[in-house]
């Protein structure tokens, strides 16, 4: 994989969106976050993700925290930005919006809400990234679109031109392995991993970098990570996995069968990023709930156990 | 169920949105289009509704659609407006737009795209009502947005006024008849069925009405069945319902393996309108394809077996 | 429909399997069980179907079950029997042997367990029946096996002779009138419905009969039900039906979270049928848990509230 | 994880059960197998796994299969074998046969065909254990029984000395991360991965061994793929396993669309063990189809380029 040169490549977390405490968006505290996400040596930034509440924002609002972000970023790594819609038309009109707004590249997911089909899916991939001035990647995200991007239709658009990327969250190792197989012929193509649990595993297979969620609150974990891999230090990749695994556990602060797995575990980046005092409130968007004192208790203590700045609740 | 008084009842079809050859709205169509089904007698008209493409249009493009059929029924019968969007605010920002533009009321789903529960879907509709000034009906369409509304939950927000109805398309008879027994206490609620191939059985089980997309092609059928369900002439509803469940092959026209079920469904509502001289063409959106001239042969066939106006392709 | 003449048709409840507490067969309390279904006048029974605790049982106990209830039945009602197994040859060998026991008929499901499509459920369904020496019906259950029974392809098998019948409980109401059309052509063939919410819906869609699990518990009611349909008095069909919905609120007595959805449903009839004084005890199958005392109460309340014995606990 | 001391650990394929052209077992093929398995140097025999065609054999057929295999295998490796079936008393029953004959260990999976939960699951292999006399593993395989194994549970049952270990075939890297972590305080306790297209990245995540369906063919290849892995070759592993997964491709030489995905995986292993001189027949169960001779040609060519015998169909 020496020769690979993808555009994108090594730790590029999916930024989350801070809020204020009546549902705005928090520039104060989304410039220090990305700020804390630079100094840790990110090599990109995705905006308006599964992280980023995309699917919580309005049009607005998006628009907001995408253009707080390229501002703070002021071009140091490229601020990619994800058009999640339903369908063609809708990621179009956002892909052009957030290209106004300086992004360097646009995310898109297969259609959802609609039935598709892997026909209808590659011409979606085909005419969003035609009508788009910008790289296009996409974003595999069966848990949330219903559906599986096929490895072979992503490696054929990716030879097309269509494709610049792909971030994979869609847990299928085998059909990510094929992928990172076939990517060796398409030396710029870049081939991402969503799976925060198992970079050192995918980085092994073949992947070029991860978009962790868990990188909003441990940006320094998975560079660290990601340099070990690179070098082939696959035993310090994988004690730094292990930490970041344990560090994980804050995805279950919420007590039980009392938030949704989006509520718990955005909520539970955005406590732990409150803790460590880069963003001032836990706020969630509705409907989702925000996490309470005693379960931040908790998160604080995976932060400390895990290394990160023993910061209690309220200090 | 004699003393029941929902404000929305009998045929109300879920409008599909009639677009020209470039992708944009066909206003002369949509405007024909909802003539034929206030000539055919519905008591209502859902816009913007899964057969609306309403995932497949942007917000003006769908704020169109809303101006020109509100229009056009000039306060004939209620215009029901969907805010399909994946959350609250999205929702809430939607949900104002067509109030602004003339609905009557506003449809919801539960959340989609991302992971939620049952309190996150509890609090969703009880803070897009509470946004919101018109009446809210809560739409049960777990085959777009992958969770099932519980009919327990949907009373209960009955009873605190707010939701005005529900469109049931979740195909869950047991959740259907439960919530038709318990709508028995709720005399204003209503309890639409989007089962258009079992209207009579779901009229027989407690419904106040049903939202058929079919009902875009044979209006006059549906005003049929609805009109022998209510006064207790199940064999001439059942008639109607066996020739209108022949009539849904048309869904079946699109060659197998070469549309998804959204545009086999979608384009052969859109096929036949054109046949009838409804509309002017069968343009579905990207990134689905429009059936082509043997699919419409096929689709003729149908109309013709119905007793619908034989009339061929291109004439 | 006057003239149809299917080998299977009014009410056949699919027959729990009574437990002793040491896990056995309950032998005496299966018999009063049929007897208690004979005497309302049900017109076959099912043995080993879902409700029969069919997947709990070795093959020795399916034996013995079979063998009590063609015993006690004595030749009154058809004894259709399920071969329940994940493929081909087990299914054989499970209706070879419950032929040798006096089964009238056998019932299969599509493969499980397996990843199976469309031409290998097919293939099986042929060679189940040529290897056996009774009728056939298929058991469309998706719930259980996670694959849905295409109604053309049993509408084809039907014609071939392949299958006498089917058994719907797959809740998909548009597959069924069309399997309820198609069968117009085809006078023997069985349309059963087990969908034991919506009967009197299913009989007017052209059901032949339903094989109600509740019909354990009320076999009055459901031949009353069955009985309305026929003669066309669909208000009385629904008058019954809706007072059998109500009792069915049994199966909500398990208190929420501790008890699978089978043990719940199968464990609240055993519970009724042991108040009703028809069984001995309401012990399921490992890994299921017996409902309790305080889940019992609740039960019997229900049975109170829909005019069946008011049988206290214990009594 | 130098201190582990898992009972089962290293390669340990599911064996397949070659077929007479009949539909027998064809001893002389299996005794071939198991000889051409150990020649590689696997660890131990996985009989009547998935791939081992469990779920389309008759009880006195997976005997046999059992009976040859551990006569064969003679105790140069320990011989796990599956009791798959629907519940825990059918579970016991067959874990008691597989005793008697021979087998050193029982593998069942969760409950299937029925509605569960995990209070169940739980009771159902505590009480599986507890009925046998050999130890236990777990088969976790949600594309089969449609549930998930809990991670949590899994490690509170071996930590109870119910579960000896697991087979994880789940495809949850986030869910086997977790068990291979919990795992090191339990080193006795076994962390297989059936995810045979990453075996590098698994063991590197701390896998103890792998049963892989592909291991059939290349049995020497897995070998040396979980030596390098040993000794921390992390880059010979991933050559090593870059190579599998292209041989990996013979399961997608069935013409798409005329095959399951079990008859196209499960036909591929035979049909390159037939090419390879093991085994006699590529036959396979009902309702499987066999694969036929322009997918034998395909399978020839990837058993060539991965460098296996090249021999031709036929030969």
């Amino acid at each position: 994989m020496n020769d690979r040169a993808p555009r994108y490549s090594g730790v590029i977390p999916p930024v989350v969106t801070p809020l204020t405490e009546d549902g705005g968006i928090d520039r104060a505290s989304l410039e220090r976050l990305v700020g804390h996400l630079l100094d840790a040596g990110v090599t990109g930034l995705f905006v308006l993700g599964s992280s980023g509440e995309t699917a919580y924002l309005t049009p607005d609002r998006q628009d907001e925290a995408v253009r707080i972000v390229t501002a703070t970023a002021g071009g140091q790594v490229p601020v990619v930005v994800g058009a999640i819609e339903t369908t063609t038309d809708r990621a179009v009109e956002r892909g052009r919006a957030v290209t106004q707004l300086g992004a360097d590249a646009v995310v898109a997911t297969a259609p959802f809400y609609t039935r598709t089909d892997a026909a209808e899916t590659e011409r979606h991939f085909r005419q969003v990234a035609a009508a788009l001035d910008l790289p296009l990647l996409a974003y595999d995200v069966p848990v949330c679109v219903h559906s599986k991007l096929d490895p072979d239709m992503l490696l054929a658009l990716a030879a097309d031109g269509v494709l610049a990327g792909v971030k994979d969250s869609s847990g299928d190792d085998g059909s990510f392995r094929r992928l990172a197989l076939g990517a060796r012929e398409l030396p710029g193509f870049s081939v991402l991993t969503g799976h925060e649990l198992v970079v050192d595993a995918m980085m092994l297979c073949g992947a070029d970098g991860v978009v962790p969620g868990l990188g909003n609150v441990d940006p320094h974990g998975y560079v660290r990570l990601h340099e070990a891999s690179l070098r082939g230090d696959w035993a310090a990749a994988k004690a730094e996995q292990d930490r970041l695994v344990a560090l994980f556990d804050i995805v279950r602060a919420a007590r039980p069968g009392t938030a949704s797995a989006t509520a718990a575990g955005l909520g539970a980046f955005k406590t732990a990023l409150t803790l460590l005092g880069v963003i001032a409130t836990n706020a969630v968007s509705a409907p989702m709930r925000r996490l309470d004192e005693s379960e931040t208790e908790a998160i604080a203590g995976c932060l400390e156990r895990a290394g990160l700045a023993g910061v209690a609740p309220g200090s």
